[in-house]
């Protein structure tokens, strides 16, 4: 298979995800690109790409093996991985554990408050109405998913919180929240995909609170390399936390 | 009973309410005030208050009759009514029959579009928040309600939307969509609160689609109270379409 195909299918903020020979499998490159509030803070960071092809392909791997069907094929250098062609359903599935970031706001629960259980929320992938919030009347609405997915999209979701918690857990970090994004693969059935990473999850040390995510980049508040560099050490760069 | 007891127990945006001397009713008296955008557009309007009391009355007294029971006891005078004292329940409970409004803005969706089926949101009211749209994950979090009175609550609203588009309808109007209160009575029953009038519906004339409620004022489209008479000419005021 000619992995090195240079047919490019699209460029997203974070990513270029590129055709490969076999017409099921792209390959995905990781960008050195941040940006955040819809775009409108951006900067290249050298080594993000890498760091967040790394520790997605980690995290996706450790799904797999605990059950969890997902899009990760396999990684294939520093910063790309192949990964299975999904129609992406655009709706970004949210899940928090603590209150953060725009829960906070919106409900005016004070930042790091735990909840007294996992909440799950949806928000329409739409750049041009700025991500809003949505029921799950809405996405009928919007024709973004039929109830049966988003009964599927939720039970994947309720099954991926406890495992990302227990790998975090094991290597002293405390999971705030994270956002998942699931397509449709060719016979149309709901595949977890994306990129599970400090770029799409919170992620605070469990002793001292600091920010290991990427808000060290929205709110300036420290090298965020560091912070990933942190996270993929102690997921298993190094010393491995998922066995 | 000395309905005139003068003891103010809450003065809002567009209403003040009293106690009587019986603990539980209280007499409402509709104010000429009005308020948009989370208070920051107001205005004094003669004949609001009057207007909005006695749609109200006429609509939840017309449910009554159809058997959805309300807060409502009886209209007092032309700006005043008696009503059953609850405990408000923090959620504004939108139910959508077209798009408009917040609607529009949020999902991309041209207002005055036909939904193919009615919408119910919730949004928390909180001023401080901007009484943000939530879900009923929401609700229960910030403790607005307990899951069995948000079922309560979106079953009766199921059943006052047909009752409200054929009162609307008989008269040449469209509900594009409407605002409710719900309130917590004395044994703890969900009851039916707040009002129904111009204010909290968007009604728009059938035939010219010309815009006979509170976005005359939100957006400067024309005297709010030629809209708020002719709906209440149209309603009962002269002759009835309530029968």
């Amino acid at each position: 298979m000619n992995i090195m195909n240079n047919n490019l299918l699209y460029e997203g903020k974070a990513k270029r995800i590129y055709q490969t020979e076999d017409e099921q499998i792209l390959r995905v490159v990781y960008k050195d690109s941040a940006t955040a509030f819809n775009g409108e803070k951006k900067a290249e960071i050298s080594g993000k790409g890498r760091l967040n092809n790394e520790i997605s392909s980690l995290i996706f791997k450790h799904l797999h093996a605990k059950g969890i069907d997902n899009h990760f094929v396999e990684r294939l250098s520093e910063s790309e991985q192949l990964i299975k062609k999904v129609s992406i359903i655009p709706i970004e599935v949210v899940v928090r554990n603590f209150a953060a970031g725009s829960m906070s706001k919106r409900l005016g629960i004070p930042e790091g408050t735990e909840l007294p259980q996992p909440i799950i929320e949806f928000y329409y992938k739409d750049d041009a109405l700025g991500d809003p919030l949505i029921t799950e009347d809405h996405i009928w609405l919007l024709k973004a998913a039929v109830p049966e997915q988003v009964k599927t999209i939720k039970s994947i979701t309720k099954q991926v919180n406890p495992e990302l918690q227990h790998i975090f857990e094991d290597c002293g970090v405390r999971l705030i929240d994270f956002k998942l994004e699931f397509g449709l693969d060719a016979e149309g059935r709901v595949l977890l995909a994306d990129e599970i990473s400090p770029d799409t999850c919170r992620l605070w040390d469990k002793d001292t609170n600091e920010k290991l995510d990427k808000d060290l980049f929205r709110q300036n508040l420290g090298s965020l390399t560091d912070g990933y560099e942190e996270i993929f050490k102690r997921l298993g760069g190094i010393s491995s936390c998922i066995k």
